[in-house]
């Protein structure tokens, strides 16, 4: 017999936007040309020298499971930061995931079953494309718009998108791919249709510590009439510049909701167990100050940004307001075929830059193509150097419009 | 509006038989009780100090995303390890997972989609029920028999259990949690059916590096045949004393099963990243020595078990043949209410011995109940002093039959 084949779920799920391009990367830097990252959101803030060494002191003899739902320690010192923010979050409802990606499955997979909707915003971060396709979740996505700098659309565009198979809405706040921070009164607008509608509202809240301009970040945890209904799903990988570590959290005060997600993780045993111990005294140890001088510096990484590319002819964004993520309009039809060409065929002084075209980065098909999706995760000076390269790139790009 | 309600899959999603006697035992342990873990296959034996060397050694500056199939060093190492054995595996045939876990997981969902069958043998592994929830996978057991030191049953039981939903047939050899292992001419018999029916073939091969008796392991890797309907789920937890790092990979020559499996790996970004070089340097250092004086030490193990536990009135089983389970059937009418009064009604010498009911490691509803298994993962003469305590358990408990 002819040899099987893969589910259906293996062959529809999406090449990631921000990974695709590696091998033409990879094959840029063989020929000798420097490639500047902004397409994948990598920090390049050093990882505190303090999660080293709280790791290295607890290295045990027999490097065990751990609990489920995370070590205690690290559970507490994540109610802590809560609390410090004026938030009372008990341990207990705190699970430690691995990463902020099993956290985002995992609250998909408590909310819906197969076939169930999920209601989200696009442009959104491109991975929840693939947890939606893993869980048999779809995706409704409701078009937020570059001009309004991605704020939320009117309540009559959320409403008539809402099906009997609609369990959750799900948002990105502050929102990777587009830098945009709710306010209050939008978060208040979306906790009072999942009250009316009888949904949850799930936060992906990774990004909470980055906000600029004085603004303060808004969490779905802030309002108690949603208690039962909002799930935060977070991640150290940010905050602490430790992507690799692969710790994350679920946050939920409704306790059926808490016992789903603890049988989830009983099933996959435990998240990683010695980069607990590191990122509970990052959590307990890290003050004030750190988390402000990160923020402030992706804020004048924004501001780099924001001269560099403002007034370039054809491109088209508006300030971004937190996170480290921009959505631009770029003039070209295709943002996949410029970002690749950047690679393969495009460089100056041996230097080339690197986006994501942020189609993928949509559900809906043919959105996002004139758009990209730029990370400004570098130092300011290479920052710089990148975005001329890449404006450069635009200028001489032949499939430029207009 | 109520609260809204979570999924089906979370409401139904088994709860650890492993792990959800733990209250008790963490009560017994409150009241000064020394409690022996028989439950967890957690092993005492001391992860290789190699292995934390080499992670020091490649402590970054930052702490960043993998590769999404895992560092090209682990895979290489993987690589070499099955060269060693005999086998022609590619790096690019091996892709890093968290976890044996998440290997099994992506194997589910790489073969099924939503409502689909995989037939395996109960018991079998209690997680394979949580991941085929998540999953929306069906589990279709066929019994084996502790009579058969659970070997195979007859192709004809096989055969007439599939249905034309089913994509795999999963295993787990050595197993989990009888300690069978199947002879070359069983393996050959799956793979025979799978070829027949157009199905893949899922093989958790955790614990190959325990064989006893002179037992040598057979992969189904060692069969060309089968090699576009094979996947292997492996993990380090168990062969290096690791299971805290939470690393694992999953092996398959098909390269549309690779595909698929690379594009889930790239949706939840990459596993756990600095502990990857320590599993890279264990597989590539760690010598043929090694990998014997750990079986032995099981196999020692294994031996006290069955003098231990042979001949004890209403105990049955026959000798585990590899890994480190034993799945036995005992004189009581349901193991769940014998292993909670062995944690809550009795110590002896403020000792007692905690088991895992196996109910829980099978499908069919009823099944196992007069059955426990034992992970014997403790040093000989605790195992002694466990295995007494046991004895002494089963002799007074008041539900006792017979």
């Amino acid at each position: 017999m002819s040899s099987p084949t893969p589910s259906k779920r293996a062959k529809i799920i999406q090449a990631s936007p921000i990974r695709k391009l590696n091998p033409l990367a990879d094959a840029a830097k063989k020929r000798g040309i420097e490639v500047f990252h902004l397409n994948i959101g990598q920090p390049d803030i050093p990882t505190p020298p303090d999660y080293w060494e709280a790791m290295k002191s607890r290295i045990p003899e027999v490097l065990a499971y751990g609990p489920s739902q995370g070590i205690p320690e690290l559970r507490a010192a994540i109610s802590g930061y809560y609390k410090r923010l004026g938030l009372d979050i008990l341990p207990s409802q705190v699970m430690i995931t691995t990463g902020g990606s099993e956290a985002v499955i995992f609250a998909m997979m408590v909310t819906c079953d197969d076939g169930d909707d999920i209601l989200c915003f696009e442009p959104f971060y491109t991975n929840y494309n693939g947890f939606a396709t893993m869980a048999g979740v779809n995706l409704v996505p409701i078009i937020s718009r570059v001009e309004d700098g991605f704020h939320l659309p009117p309540d009559e565009l959320i409403l008539s998108a809402l099906t009997p198979r609609t369990k959750a809405i799900l948002i990105c706040n502050p929102n990777n791919p587009t830098g945009t921070v709710l306010r209050e009164d939008e978060v208040r607008r979306l906790a009072g249709i999942c009250e009316s509608r009888g949904l949850f509202l799930l936060a992906d809240e990774v990004y909470r510590d980055f906000t600029f301009d004085g603004r303060t970040h808004f969490s779905v945890l802030e309002l108690p009439s949603i208690a039962d209904r909002a799930i935060v799903m977070d991640s150290i990988s940010k905050r602490f510049s430790s992507c690799g570590a692969r710790l994350g959290n679920v946050i939920a005060r409704n306790e059926e909701v808490m016992e789903g997600l603890n049988r989830f993780g009983q099933a996959r045993l435990c998240p990683p167990t010695l980069a607990q111990y590191g990122a509970a005294y990052m959590y307990e140890h890290l003050s004030a100050e750190y988390f402000k001088l990160v923020s402030d510096t992706y804020e004048s990484r924004r501001n780099v940004l924001v001269e560099q590319l403002e007034g370039t002819p054809g491109v088209f964004f508006l300030k971004p307001e937190g996170a480290f993520y921009a959505t631009m309009r770029i003039p070209v039809d295709d943002g996949d075929s410029f970002a690749s060409w950047m690679l393969r065929d495009f460089s100056t002084g041996g230097r080339t830059t690197m986006v994501a075209p942020a189609a993928g980065f949509y559900a809906t098909e043919g959105l996002g193509r004139d758009e990209i999706r730029i990370a400004y995760v570098l130092k300011e000076e290479r920052m710089m150097t990148a975005l001329s390269v890449l404006r450069e790139g635009l200028a001489k790009y032949p499939g430029r419009k207009g």
